[in-house]
């Protein structure tokens, strides 16, 4: 049983309550709980009347005042007069809140040694560029080019061919192919997994880089001591027939950013040794590269569909 | 101690987690709640902890799907671009919650035989106009006429003179004065306690009407088989020296939406006795009234000012 909301001594102690106040406080919990009983969705009522306890025990636990609810509801009018076509400020929030990753654990369940899914991200687009195994998904995006091998698994350790690997990342100013323009394909590409599930290709070794900060969501971070940048990662997409899709990064194993993510997509079953090769050692597959490039190695596990 | 929270039993045990799954949520819970432990102010500390707990456990008990989350954020979306500078969609989304009404309870604490608060709404105006003891503020707005009397006292009985009484109240069409007209007043207006703490005035019999239900609010009322009513209601804003400020509803007791209330204004002792007068019958001060009239009584009580 997952039991995190438990842990709210602190802010019960902070603001103890006489308990006639708490009876009127719970009769309106109550009352609210049973506007929903006429709800023919039962999945419906079920969300309503956990986002109700919550939201009820959030304004008692805290004691909310008027001036902070007015303050909430003012930085959700700001959230939403800047989210248009382009921008997604909720998401945004969702996202430097935990909730979008918690939301990718709670449908990804743990499963054997399968590898850990973590968040989506904006950026991926379907139908990226196809690149033979070995070969470069960079298509000239600026960074140091990385070398990424590995195999794909299933969770007994049987190899999977054909599975379809989709990569995606932003260059070393911070940016992705479609923050420059929607149509621009770069560092972003597809391959598949060979006969033995083994696969290898070059794109850019990841640096960090902010979310957009210029919103409610980088104010908020802002007065919250947070920082907006994502640690350096690398997006994967792997798909097979009979396996359960996987959504994931790998992160450098020395990113300063690292646990300070913004996103909390950080686990450390994806933490990896990108290792640096100075300029002029050779690559193995012959490749001549100019100045330093890293290696990395990225075995996955795929979990069974309906897991 | 306020303990709404726990009551979610029904859920956790509709959805059970293996131990290692539940580990990995609680780990992300824990990572999150650390991301704050930079912020330099303790409230804003506090409001994040509890915010964050909440709303990870909502996700982690109902076991969110991705398609819900992105439900969710349409939904606030939606929201936000249907606020603008008249209408509040958040605000109505926090009434509709029974979170504003939460948030007065909170600001208001049980004192007492002190009278309940309820919610503000979005109609008071101040500055309306002053009518003398025993006037009338319908200014003409349509409606059934309604002679109010009480008395104005504190908690230990001791009549309080010159207690300023605001009252405002939808007219029998369902509509405010600054509806038709930003600059219209009635149904509306001020007067003050006399020596002996009581008041008394003429205004209208108040009359259900529903919440502004064309936008994504009105569509949750609807999916959850709720109705958009608010009871029939009164508002009152009672204000005097050394008292705490009373902002609250009176309801008549036969209205056939009050408990089912939309916002949750209604409280036990809040609904009065709104007593039938027969066309012709005589009012006490001898004003002419044609048709039915209604009467009703409301003695207040208010709490010493920092309660």
């Amino acid at each position: 049983m997952v039991d995190t909301a438990n842990d709210r001594a602190p802010a019960s102690a902070a603001h103890p309550v006489a308990p006639e106040q708490a009876a009127v406080e719970a009769r309106l919990v109550a009352n609210v709980l049973k506007s929903f009983d006429g709800c023919a969705d039962p999945r419906l009522r079920e969300l309503m009347g956990s986002l109700v306890r919550h939201l009820h025990a959030f304004i008692s636990e805290t004691r909310l005042t008027e001036q902070e609810w007015s303050a909430g509801i003012a930085f959700l009018t700001r959230a939403g007069h800047i989210t248009d076509d382009v921008r997604q400020e909720f998401i945004l929030l969702s996202d430097v809140l935990g909730a979008s990753m918690q939301m990718i654990n709670v449908n990804n369940a743990a499963y054997a040694d399968a590898t850990e899914a973590t968040v989506v991200g904006p950026f991926f687009v379907a139908g990226s560029p196809e690149i033979e195994p070995g070969g470069d998904l960079a298509f000239g995006a600026p960074g140091e080019p990385c070398l990424v091998e590995g195999t794909v698994r299933d969770s007994d350790g049987n190899p999977l061919a054909g599975a379809l690997i989709e990569v995606w990342e932003a260059d070393d100013e911070g940016f992705y192919d479609v923050q420059y323009d929607a149509a621009k394909r770069a560092a972003r590409g597809h391959l598949f997994s060979g006969a033995d599930g083994s696969y290898a290709f070059w794109a850019l070794t990841p640096t960090p880089y902010p979310i957009p900060s210029d919103g409610p969501v980088g104010q908020l971070l802002d007065a919250t001591g947070r920082s907006p940048m994502r640690a350096a990662h690398l997006h994967f997409m792997v798909s097979r027939e009979g396996a359960r899709t996987l959504v994931t990064h790998i992160f450098p194993q020395d990113d300063p950013i690292g646990w300070r993510d913004a996103v909390f997509g950080v686990k450390e079953s994806l933490i990896k040794s990108f290792e640096p090769q100075s300029a002029g050692s050779p690559t193995p597959d012959g490749r001549a590269v100019d100045g330093a490039w890293s290696r990395v190695r990225f075995d996955i596990v795929l979990a069974p569909v309906g897991t």
